[in-house]
Protein backbone atom coordinates (compact mmCIF):
# COMPACT_ATOMS: atom_id res chain seq x y z
CA UNK A 1 0.00 0.00 0.00
CA UNK A 2 1.39 3.53 -0.74
CA UNK A 3 -0.22 6.69 -0.02
CA UNK A 4 0.50 9.89 -1.58
CA UNK A 5 -0.26 13.06 0.02
CA UNK A 6 0.66 16.85 -1.13
CA UNK A 7 1.94 19.44 1.01
CA UNK A 8 -0.69 22.19 2.10
CA UNK A 9 2.10 24.63 2.82
CA UNK A 10 6.20 25.39 2.97
CA UNK A 11 7.92 26.33 5.62
CA UNK A 12 9.49 30.43 5.45
CA UNK A 13 12.36 31.05 7.99
CA UNK A 14 14.59 33.85 8.37
CA UNK A 15 17.68 32.42 6.81
CA UNK A 16 18.76 28.83 5.64
CA UNK A 17 21.23 29.02 8.37
CA UNK A 18 19.05 29.30 11.62
CA UNK A 19 19.59 27.20 14.21
CA UNK A 20 16.14 25.36 13.83
CA UNK A 21 16.91 24.09 17.78
CA UNK A 22 16.27 27.72 18.96
CA UNK A 23 12.80 27.49 19.72
CA UNK A 24 12.47 31.14 20.93
CA UNK A 25 13.00 31.84 16.53
CA UNK A 26 9.69 32.74 14.77
CA UNK A 27 9.12 30.93 11.25
CA UNK A 28 6.02 31.50 8.93
CA UNK A 29 3.98 28.69 7.19
CA UNK A 30 3.07 29.86 4.09
CA UNK A 31 -0.51 27.55 3.59
CA UNK A 32 -1.74 27.25 -0.94
CA UNK A 33 -3.75 30.33 -1.23
CA UNK A 34 -6.88 27.83 -2.36
CA UNK A 35 -7.12 26.85 1.04
CA UNK A 36 -7.10 30.14 3.03
CA UNK A 37 -10.52 29.66 4.22
CA UNK A 38 -9.42 26.23 5.72
CA UNK A 39 -7.83 27.97 7.89
CA UNK A 40 -10.65 30.37 9.30
CA UNK A 41 -10.97 30.42 13.16
CA UNK A 42 -7.27 28.30 13.81
CA UNK A 43 -6.00 31.65 15.27
CA UNK A 44 -8.36 30.64 18.14
CA UNK A 45 -6.06 28.10 19.38
CA UNK A 46 -2.62 29.53 21.37
CA UNK A 47 -0.51 26.30 20.02
CA UNK A 48 -0.83 24.46 16.80
CA UNK A 49 0.55 21.22 15.86
CA UNK A 50 2.77 21.03 12.92
CA UNK A 51 2.97 17.70 10.96
CA UNK A 52 5.34 18.17 8.54
CA UNK A 53 7.95 15.85 5.85
CA UNK A 54 11.59 16.33 6.34
CA UNK A 55 12.80 16.15 3.21
CA UNK A 56 16.39 16.15 3.43
CA UNK A 57 16.32 12.70 5.37
CA UNK A 58 18.32 10.19 2.65
CA UNK A 59 16.90 7.13 1.26
CA UNK A 60 19.43 5.33 2.55
CA UNK A 61 19.04 7.00 6.28
CA UNK A 62 15.33 5.69 5.78
CA UNK A 63 16.67 2.18 6.18
CA UNK A 64 18.56 2.15 9.67
CA UNK A 65 16.45 0.48 12.56
CA UNK A 66 18.87 1.42 15.32
CA UNK A 67 21.00 4.74 16.44
CA UNK A 68 21.63 6.62 19.63
CA UNK A 69 19.94 10.10 20.37
CA UNK A 70 21.22 13.13 18.95
CA UNK A 71 24.56 10.44 17.19
CA UNK A 72 25.45 10.51 21.53
CA UNK A 73 27.26 7.13 22.09
CA UNK A 74 26.66 8.13 26.03
CA UNK A 75 22.97 7.34 25.39
CA UNK A 76 21.65 4.13 24.73
CA UNK A 77 21.38 3.03 21.39
CA UNK A 78 17.58 2.48 20.57
CA UNK A 79 15.22 1.85 17.74
CA UNK A 80 14.74 4.86 15.24
CA UNK A 81 11.05 5.13 16.18
CA UNK A 82 11.85 5.76 20.03
CA UNK A 83 13.70 8.90 19.78
CA UNK A 84 12.21 11.99 18.26
CA UNK A 85 14.83 12.50 15.34
CA UNK A 86 14.61 11.90 11.34
CA UNK A 87 15.81 8.79 11.13
CA UNK A 88 12.75 7.13 10.66
CA UNK A 89 10.74 4.85 8.23
CA UNK A 90 8.54 7.92 7.42
CA UNK A 91 10.74 10.74 7.88
CA UNK A 92 7.15 12.72 9.52
CA UNK A 93 8.16 15.47 12.02
CA UNK A 94 5.71 16.49 15.00
CA UNK A 95 6.06 19.88 16.68
CA UNK A 96 4.10 22.14 18.96
CA UNK A 97 4.74 25.45 18.18
CA UNK A 98 3.22 28.61 19.35
CA UNK A 99 0.35 30.51 16.67
CA UNK A 100 1.12 34.31 17.22
CA UNK A 101 -0.72 35.35 14.31
CA UNK A 102 -2.69 34.69 11.31
CA UNK A 103 -2.30 36.80 7.66
CA UNK A 104 -4.60 34.93 5.46
CA UNK A 105 -2.89 32.14 4.05
CA UNK A 106 0.37 32.82 6.47
CA UNK A 107 0.58 31.68 9.77
CA UNK A 108 2.95 32.88 12.13
CA UNK A 109 4.25 30.62 14.55
CA UNK A 110 7.35 30.04 17.18
CA UNK A 111 9.35 27.45 18.07
CA UNK A 112 9.28 25.19 14.82
CA UNK A 113 12.19 22.87 14.31
CA UNK A 114 11.97 22.53 10.73
CA UNK A 115 14.10 23.94 7.97
CA UNK A 116 13.63 26.29 5.44
CA UNK A 117 11.48 24.91 2.67
CA UNK A 118 9.99 21.84 4.45
CA UNK A 119 6.74 20.23 3.17
CA UNK A 120 3.70 20.57 5.82
CA UNK A 121 1.36 18.22 5.88
CA UNK A 122 -1.36 19.12 8.56
CA UNK A 123 -1.60 21.72 11.18
CA UNK A 124 -4.15 21.06 13.58
CA UNK A 125 -4.66 23.01 17.29
CA UNK A 126 -3.79 21.91 20.74
CA UNK A 127 -6.17 21.00 23.18
CA UNK A 128 -6.71 18.74 26.19
CA UNK A 129 -7.19 15.96 23.87
CA UNK A 130 -3.32 15.44 23.14
CA UNK A 131 -2.41 16.46 26.82
CA UNK A 132 -1.16 13.82 28.90
CA UNK A 133 -0.68 14.87 32.77
CA UNK A 134 2.13 13.41 34.37
CA UNK A 135 3.47 11.57 31.05
CA UNK A 136 6.55 9.35 32.10
CA UNK A 137 9.70 9.65 29.70
CA UNK A 138 12.90 7.17 29.68
CA UNK A 139 15.82 8.23 31.50
CA UNK A 140 17.87 8.89 28.14
CA UNK A 141 15.08 11.40 27.91
CA UNK A 142 15.19 13.20 31.09
CA UNK A 143 19.05 13.35 30.80
CA UNK A 144 18.32 15.37 27.74
CA UNK A 145 15.75 17.49 29.09
CA UNK A 146 17.98 18.41 32.15
CA UNK A 147 20.84 19.61 29.91
CA UNK A 148 18.85 21.69 28.31
CA UNK A 149 17.27 23.20 31.27
CA UNK A 150 20.68 23.65 33.27
CA UNK A 151 22.08 25.70 29.68
CA UNK B 1 5.25 17.76 -5.25
CA UNK B 2 3.68 14.36 -4.01
CA UNK B 3 5.43 12.86 -1.34
CA UNK B 4 4.60 8.80 -1.00
CA UNK B 5 4.60 7.27 2.08
CA UNK B 6 4.51 3.71 3.62
CA UNK B 7 2.38 2.38 6.59
CA UNK B 8 4.65 1.29 9.32
CA UNK B 9 1.89 -0.85 10.66
CA UNK B 10 -2.12 -1.17 11.13
CA UNK B 11 -4.98 -0.37 14.08
CA UNK B 12 -6.20 -3.83 15.15
CA UNK B 13 -9.33 -3.75 17.40
CA UNK B 14 -11.60 -6.11 18.88
CA UNK B 15 -14.13 -5.56 16.61
CA UNK B 16 -14.98 -2.97 13.55
CA UNK B 17 -18.21 -1.76 15.50
CA UNK B 18 -16.23 -0.24 18.11
CA UNK B 19 -17.21 3.06 19.40
CA UNK B 20 -13.40 4.96 18.25
CA UNK B 21 -14.50 7.74 20.57
CA UNK B 22 -14.45 5.80 23.55
CA UNK B 23 -10.96 6.48 24.88
CA UNK B 24 -10.85 4.12 27.19
CA UNK B 25 -10.88 0.85 24.76
CA UNK B 26 -7.44 -0.60 23.86
CA UNK B 27 -6.19 -0.74 20.51
CA UNK B 28 -3.29 -3.11 18.74
CA UNK B 29 -0.77 -1.04 16.39
CA UNK B 30 0.62 -4.44 14.55
CA UNK B 31 3.88 -3.06 13.58
CA UNK B 32 5.19 -4.07 10.35
CA UNK B 33 7.79 -7.14 11.50
CA UNK B 34 11.13 -6.39 9.43
CA UNK B 35 10.67 -2.69 11.90
CA UNK B 36 10.63 -4.24 15.36
CA UNK B 37 14.28 -3.57 15.82
CA UNK B 38 13.07 0.28 15.15
CA UNK B 39 10.85 0.22 18.47
CA UNK B 40 13.42 -0.95 21.10
CA UNK B 41 12.86 1.47 24.26
CA UNK B 42 9.47 2.64 22.97
CA UNK B 43 7.97 0.88 25.78
CA UNK B 44 9.99 3.37 28.31
CA UNK B 45 7.08 6.30 27.47
CA UNK B 46 4.21 6.18 29.44
CA UNK B 47 2.33 8.01 25.77
CA UNK B 48 3.01 7.89 22.87
CA UNK B 49 1.40 9.74 19.55
CA UNK B 50 -0.22 7.58 16.99
CA UNK B 51 -0.15 9.30 13.52
CA UNK B 52 -2.51 7.64 10.99
CA UNK B 53 -4.16 7.87 7.99
CA UNK B 54 -7.43 8.28 7.95
CA UNK B 55 -8.46 6.09 4.70
CA UNK B 56 -12.22 6.14 4.83
CA UNK B 57 -12.22 9.68 3.70
CA UNK B 58 -13.58 9.89 0.33
CA UNK B 59 -12.00 12.25 -2.33
CA UNK B 60 -14.91 14.83 -2.55
CA UNK B 61 -14.80 15.27 1.39
CA UNK B 62 -11.05 16.53 1.17
CA UNK B 63 -12.35 19.53 -1.36
CA UNK B 64 -14.71 20.85 1.29
CA UNK B 65 -12.87 24.11 2.68
CA UNK B 66 -15.73 24.65 5.83
CA UNK B 67 -17.43 22.75 8.44
CA UNK B 68 -18.89 22.83 11.79
CA UNK B 69 -17.30 21.03 14.27
CA UNK B 70 -18.50 17.30 14.29
CA UNK B 71 -21.42 18.44 11.78
CA UNK B 72 -23.21 20.24 14.77
CA UNK B 73 -24.77 23.53 13.60
CA UNK B 74 -24.78 25.24 16.65
CA UNK B 75 -20.98 25.18 16.73
CA UNK B 76 -19.40 28.28 14.36
CA UNK B 77 -18.61 27.05 10.50
CA UNK B 78 -15.22 26.82 10.54
CA UNK B 79 -12.01 26.25 7.93
CA UNK B 80 -11.62 22.66 7.91
CA UNK B 81 -8.25 22.30 9.32
CA UNK B 82 -9.23 24.10 12.31
CA UNK B 83 -11.16 21.35 14.28
CA UNK B 84 -9.68 17.83 14.66
CA UNK B 85 -12.18 16.19 12.10
CA UNK B 86 -11.17 14.10 9.53
CA UNK B 87 -12.32 16.71 6.60
CA UNK B 88 -8.64 17.71 5.81
CA UNK B 89 -6.42 18.57 2.33
CA UNK B 90 -4.44 15.38 4.05
CA UNK B 91 -6.41 13.18 6.34
CA UNK B 92 -3.66 12.66 8.72
CA UNK B 93 -4.82 11.59 12.46
CA UNK B 94 -2.75 12.49 15.42
CA UNK B 95 -3.58 11.36 18.70
CA UNK B 96 -2.10 10.79 21.96
CA UNK B 97 -2.11 7.19 23.67
CA UNK B 98 -1.17 5.41 26.69
CA UNK B 99 1.31 3.34 25.59
CA UNK B 100 0.29 -0.10 27.96
CA UNK B 101 2.80 -2.94 26.49
CA UNK B 102 4.65 -3.37 23.69
CA UNK B 103 5.12 -7.36 22.63
CA UNK B 104 7.58 -7.75 19.54
CA UNK B 105 6.28 -5.86 17.12
CA UNK B 106 3.18 -4.94 18.99
CA UNK B 107 1.50 -1.78 20.36
CA UNK B 108 -1.15 -2.38 22.99
CA UNK B 109 -2.28 0.57 23.44
CA UNK B 110 -5.36 2.76 25.21
CA UNK B 111 -7.48 5.74 23.91
CA UNK B 112 -6.83 5.76 20.14
CA UNK B 113 -9.77 6.99 18.03
CA UNK B 114 -8.80 5.12 14.52
CA UNK B 115 -10.95 2.29 13.06
CA UNK B 116 -9.88 -1.16 12.72
CA UNK B 117 -7.59 -1.46 9.67
CA UNK B 118 -6.01 2.03 9.78
CA UNK B 119 -2.73 2.42 7.92
CA UNK B 120 -0.39 4.21 11.04
CA UNK B 121 2.37 6.39 9.66
CA UNK B 122 4.66 7.05 12.59
CA UNK B 123 4.80 6.28 16.60
CA UNK B 124 6.61 8.86 18.57
CA UNK B 125 7.32 9.43 22.37
CA UNK B 126 5.31 12.11 23.82
CA UNK B 127 7.67 14.02 25.91
CA UNK B 128 7.80 17.94 27.60
CA UNK B 129 8.55 19.06 23.58
CA UNK B 130 4.68 18.85 22.94
CA UNK B 131 3.31 20.10 26.37
CA UNK B 132 2.08 23.60 26.45
CA UNK B 133 1.24 24.68 29.75
CA UNK B 134 -2.00 26.64 29.75
CA UNK B 135 -3.16 26.58 26.33
CA UNK B 136 -5.31 28.05 24.81
CA UNK B 137 -8.56 26.93 23.00
CA UNK B 138 -11.66 28.38 20.98
CA UNK B 139 -14.97 28.72 22.75
CA UNK B 140 -16.45 25.96 20.33
CA UNK B 141 -13.81 23.55 21.92
CA UNK B 142 -14.42 24.40 25.24
CA UNK B 143 -17.92 23.92 25.19
CA UNK B 144 -17.50 20.36 23.58
CA UNK B 145 -14.75 20.00 26.48
CA UNK B 146 -17.39 20.48 29.41
CA UNK B 147 -19.87 18.93 27.31
CA UNK B 148 -17.52 15.85 27.78
CA UNK B 149 -16.88 16.12 31.50
CA UNK B 150 -20.86 16.08 32.25
CA UNK B 151 -21.59 12.91 30.35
Amino acid sequence: MEIKLKPIGYVHRESKEEDIRNRSLISKIVIRRELVKALEGIEGFSHIYIIFFMHKVAEEEKRTLKAHPRGRTDLPLLGILTPRNSLRPNPIGLTLVELLERRNNVLFVRGLDAFDGTPVLDVKGADSWDMAANARVPEWRKKLEEEKLSQ
